[in-house]
């Protein structure tokens, strides 16, 4: 059992303490063990995603967080509003607006969006769909509906004092998971909005090739729209699944201490967290996946920070 | 036997002709099996690379080629010009001279330039390199040396009469094969050179997913900058050897009809080429792969010139 209360907080490394375990990264554990671990390493926060807060209920996460002296950096993931179709579109509202009380109740201000691809890639991602959607290609119009129903969701969120987080994601995933490529587009879109509405993730392993990257950070720095920095290297070759093609990092191509360097300048000073899709990874215990994210953070982002 | 000179440019149907074969789309067939393919068709043009070039000599492939009554719409490829020590730089340099030289001699004036990845990947790829550059994951300074060597290589180019046409690659392949990733990273760099220097090809496969992308393709229109427009289209789930990914068009979640407008609208009156990396495709007849991709642009691209 952990000391609960704020000598658990004072009690953690400080080195660790903008450090956050992210529950993708532990995949195969439940919420409690994925605390467990992330504070035993003395990681000061935890990204849970909503299918481990839901197995036990939003309440119950909340009291598990905070009774081991852990913040909620981030909740994963709301989104998937690209669909066409009124009916499909109002359900994937009506989600959205449940995480955004799941958020509430974690005490999180952030809600990673994860927005979804093209009608035309409903199927393979067995996304309920009209038979005309399967023919649907047409990626200026899906980014319009993303726009059109953040800011039909702006009102509820802002209620609940929770942000959307828009997640740009890597043009491989484009076609079937995420429409919005870059942070400038995602930047674009969050303006129409306060910026304690809409912000964006930068995720490395999603910006890292970006051209405009460095230009793109500063401004969301400027704009106070950092909702995340989230750490995750880009390795080669692509796994069979490329979901979950993702490395530790220092594994693969992705320079950290420039981006950092990068996010630091820009005025963010929240918690970092790591989010990894990798097989050989939820393989690990969580122990010693938490070990190694902490050495990689030590060694290639906390010290540009 | 075809008959020589004008008469079989006469001879052609109008519609086919500004199709154009590359030969990486028929990868197992000689240079002079797909001019045969690809006259019979009634193309007007065939793009080689430099491997089925160099197997009969330059001047051979200009005869052969010439002699079918077809354009050559580029060459490809130079490039691979992102290393870090001055040998292997040399060596890279030395290369691309040899190749505007080719194409000179093919009498195209376009030459397909991907510029190559990050040190740290020339292990994967095979290329020479010093046991320190398998560390260096610094992009930026990669693309800055990308910038300095076009610059090297404009002179030699402009007097042949060769246009260095980079060619942005999807950030799939930003690690290992093409830090250039966007149209208008690319035209930035262009910039520094005359119009008829350097150049940009637009490969939908590589930037289908780009949200400036109509924004880019009017400026290079408006620059006189697009060297080439390929079709090719982006199919999931992902091949094994993820280079070998692609369809022909209609096949994957790109939208031909729209990228082909903004390419008309920015005035490009060249050819269109077809290049297709998918071993499936491989495996089908030289005449078959161009009767599908004759069939795919009459439905998806022709209407839309």
């Amino acid at each position: 059992m952990t000391p609960d209360g704020p000598s658990a907080v004072t009690d953690r490394p400080a080195t660790l303490d903008r450090l956050s375990l992210n529950t993708a990264t532990c995949r195969p554990y439940t919420l409690a063990q994925c605390v467990a671990a992330a504070q035993a390493a003395g990681l000061g926060a935890i990204g849970p995603w909503r299918d481990r807060v839901q197995e036990v209920g939003a309440a119950t996460a909340a009291r598990i967080i905070g009774d081991a002296g852990l913040r909620v950096s981030t909740l994963c993931r709301g989104g998937f509003i690209t669909a066409r179709d009124d009916e499909t579109a109002s359900k994937a509202l009506a989600d959205n607006r449940l995480a955004i009380d799941e958020a509430a109740t974690l005490g999180t201000s952030e809600l990673v969006m994860v927005v979804g691809g093209l009608p035309a890639a409903y199927e393979l991602m067995s996304m309920p769909h009209t038979p005309a959607d399967g023919t649907d290609k047409n990626l200026v119009a899906a980014r319009q509906r993303v726009a059109d129903r953040i800011a039909e969701l702006v009102p509820y969120a802002s209620d609940k004092g929770v942000r959307l987080a828009l997640e740009p994601m890597h043009p491989l995933f484009t076609a079937d998971r995420g429409v919005l490529t870059t942070l400038k587009q995602s930047l674009d879109i969050a303006a129409d909005h306060p910026a304690d509405a809409v912000g964006v993730v930068i995720d490395t392993y999603h910006v890292w090739w970006d051209p405009d990257l460095q230009a793109s950070i500063a401004r969301a720095g400027r704009e106070g729209r950092i909702s995340s920095y989230q750490i995750c290297d880009w390795t080669l070759p692509l796994a069979a699944n490329t979901l979950n093609s993702r490395g530790f990092p220092g594994d693969g191509f992705i320079d950290f201490p420039t981006i950092t360097r990068w996010v630091a300048e820009a005025g963010y000073t929240g918690d970092i967290e790591v989010e990894i899709f990798n097989e050989a990874i939820w393989a690990l215990s969580a122990a010693e996946t938490v070990r190694t994210m902490a050495e990689r953070y030590s060694g290639l982002v906390l010290p540009y920070l």
